[in-house]
């Protein structure tokens, strides 16, 4: 279980919400309230775009609260799309290569939930993955083999359309193993330039998944920052539980839907898992 | 903020106790109950008598829930006397040398609690340490400096009489800069021989500290572990918040008192600090 | 590319052979002279069988040379078989799961040297492992890889068998993908009773490995150590490189040799890789 | 022992230089050639100037040519003016806060170099620093003491005499403990705006330091790099050895000099040890 944010609009010190937020991501890894757990302090991750070529990513084993170092990076690095994952293992090992965010090029993916029964597939799903894309797999999680299989279904093409295939081929599979409410998943994508949020599991009970409602809920929430009075609408904060309770700031993001936020206007569809498997790569 | 523990008695595998009890120090690490905050994920450490000279001692700024090597060293370290201690910093780098426990040859010393004011008055409390131990001081904790002032005092001569000086020299320290309060501190020392717990804070309102009630209780707690049901009467657990909700295994260690673990019948007596100041060493 | 030791005799503590030791394992940390780079600061591991039911395993991503707490541990720590090995990467990740020793039950590996083309076979090699070790593989390495397919090819019931066929293996596999020279290795191998060193490489120019050449040796080396003025004639050290310049003291395992220390007579015979590729399980 | 460079000039990614160099500052913290050890791989920190207030610090226990964070950062962050070091511990502690640079406000400081001595001067050192300083004191090295005692002196007001008034209390404290050549120091100090890289020891032998000699031998030194093909004359990397072995392309700083980088014309000029201790404050 993991707490994630997402923010795409005006550039911003990444301190601004990640610290200086009243139930900012921080906050949530020492006191979720909505997650399975109160502790996301299993290690956490930053991916950012901004200067140099595609996303930075900062990864650490540390509880991302008492991070020296990612304070200052947060203080000192500005961006206009950033996403931040704080995680909490579900038994494989704490280490940087097992922290989201993950990346393959331009594109990043943070995950929370959980495969049941993956130690028993991950033999079959790791086979299923391009095998050209096989050698970037580093640690041991469910979620980096999400991404490649995500990745090998066409990701970098049609995103909704390959995350889709991607969750079939999981169900499909767990199915075959005989086990029930296989993905349990919100997911966050994003290639720089937009950003995909997804919130499904088999069961129809997914962790929460929120945005903010519109560009005055982000003032309201911000009234001291200069910054954040002047965001427009279509800049948009997506968090896995509200960053304050005030009503009214933030939309929850429906069960079995994807969430994208982009130039214009947002977007938001039915997320439907596919079950063409004989549009798995050999 | 921290937890801590300490065993005396029959050799035991270190996991026996910390690892696999109901509601041992690494299940309070997570979640303790009585403690000021519930998580004490900022490093953690651990001091045994064993094989080789003195003390080992392992800390890590891992939180101790996580810890693989902890998990290893656990069960594979025998020891007739080792203490424990998970950390949540109030305010102090994350590092090794700032988790307890802290070492002088033989003795080491574990703290749970807080100087009020320590910043104002670190430098003051600095210049009181012999100057022969300053250059052993390689944290920022005000409880190395505790410990350092305790040896300063003749802890290795006469322990309890070492850390009443120390407690009144740091309330007198405090008194002369208005800090009200200024002591709050659940300590253990050990010389490998005997276990000294000392439960004290100026306000009289310190933090939690128990003893196992005899070598039934102990055995209560295990009953499957064949070791542990051969506990002799003088055998000993000191816990920050006890480990079971058995009633009538546990005997809270009274406001002000110093409660000693040794060969033969323990010893409870009073703890009160001294104001001697004079006693200072130049 | 990595050096390590091994030590099976007389229970010392740890550090007797690891830090006071000449040219030991933590000075060819810094400065290792036969070795491809003169550092290997990228992590290390220890193996020990002692207290506890099997093997201990202690890793961690420091240097050898600097890691407070294995100091700590090998100054406390008496074994009667023990192996150690610091690292230095050939590309993959620093963490801990990729450092060695590698455990599965009572047996552990170490290994030093390189797989040629790893990266493009690795998919290939993980498939031959057996299903059911597989979701053990926690890292990335070409060495977590050749353990379990040693592991797959009967380790635990003939290890030499199971080593030769799993380097006919890796060889095999390497000559389909145009690899030449594919394995560079000398391996150790224990499960607590005895312990296997293999010096092998498809060039026939393998990395150095070495063994002590009797009691009188390792006698010669400490000579104010106590305990090791007590060595048995079958007490044995083996090391990549050697600790000391004294002549007489070493000897140097062959090419394509695996050298066996037990109780009693140790053994040495050819090492020869088999290519029975039928065998690989399905 | 340590390594350090420093960058003033057009804003550059900070892997251009630190990564991206034929002997840069990675390349000798494994293979220094200059330095008193190969080995500088006990941490390492970057700072930098740039978004967010006053600079940014990144600082690490990891030996810096295997971090990946670092090499994210180095990849992503851009700054005109930096300041990146290698550290080799002479003894103290491996740790976060022992990892140059050290910073007060918008000040940081990297130190190459030792204190003779240290260990018994350390309490007379750290009593001389200013008491409103004195809690910022964080780790337990000499560099970072030496820091303070600049600070002290009035390092913001007048930092060249400041510096001298520090190498010449230093020097003083030395000589009544009896230590000769007490002060060995390649120090690198900024502001954000101007940066003072000051060569000196007691004995007159000091460590290499070295700065680019004009824009055309950073032009030379990177041909490929288009933004560093449009660097000013007064763009400077000051450097603890060369990058590279072109001759003509580096001026070595002299015995007891500051070079100055700043707006316009460099400046350096002798850097003398002041003795009035009667300007220490109280």
């Amino acid at each position: 279980m993991c707490r994630w944010m997402a923010w795409s609009g005006q550039p911003v010190l990444v301190d601004e919400l990640l610290f200086k937020s009243e139930h900012g991501l921080i906050d949530q890894s020492l006191r979720s309230r909505l997650g399975v757990e109160p502790t996301n302090g299993d290690g956490f991750g930053l991916a950012w775009y901004g200067a140099g070529e595609g996303p930075g990513i900062y990864r650490s084993v540390s509880p991302a609260w008492g991070d020296a170092n990612l304070r200052e990076l947060a203080a000192h690095i500005e961006s206009p799309l950033f996403l931040a994952h704080v995680r909490a293992t579900t038994g494989t090992a704490i280490q940087e290569t097992n922290c989201h965010p993950f990346r393959h090029g331009r594109w990043v993916f943070v995950h929370n939930g959980v495969i049941a029964g993956f130690h028993g597939m991950r033999r079959e799903l790791m086979l299923a993955v391009d095998p050209a894309l096989f050698p970037e797999i580093e640690g041991s999680t469910d979620s980096e083999v999400l991404f490649h299989l995500a990745l090998t279904f066409g990701l970098e093409d049609d995103p909704v359309a390959a995350l889709e295939h991607m969750i079939g081929f999981v169900e499909a599979t767990a199915e075959r193993h005989g086990i029930e409410n296989a993905v349990q998943a919100s997911m966050g994508v994003s290639d720089g330039d937009r950003l995909w949020a997804v919130r499904y599991s088999t069961e129809r009970r997914s962790r929460s998944l929120f945005a903010s409602a519109d560009a005055s809920s982000v003032r309201q929430m911000y009234p001291d920052n200069p910054r954040l009075q002047r965001v427009r609408d279509e800049d948009r904060l997506v968090v896995s539980e509200p960053f304050s309770d005030l009503p009214g700031l933030w939309n929850e993001i429906p069960e079995s839907t994807v969430f994208i936020v982009q130039p214009g206007a947002d977007e938001q569809r039915p997320f439907t898992p596919r079950r063409e498997t004989a549009a798995v790569p050999a």
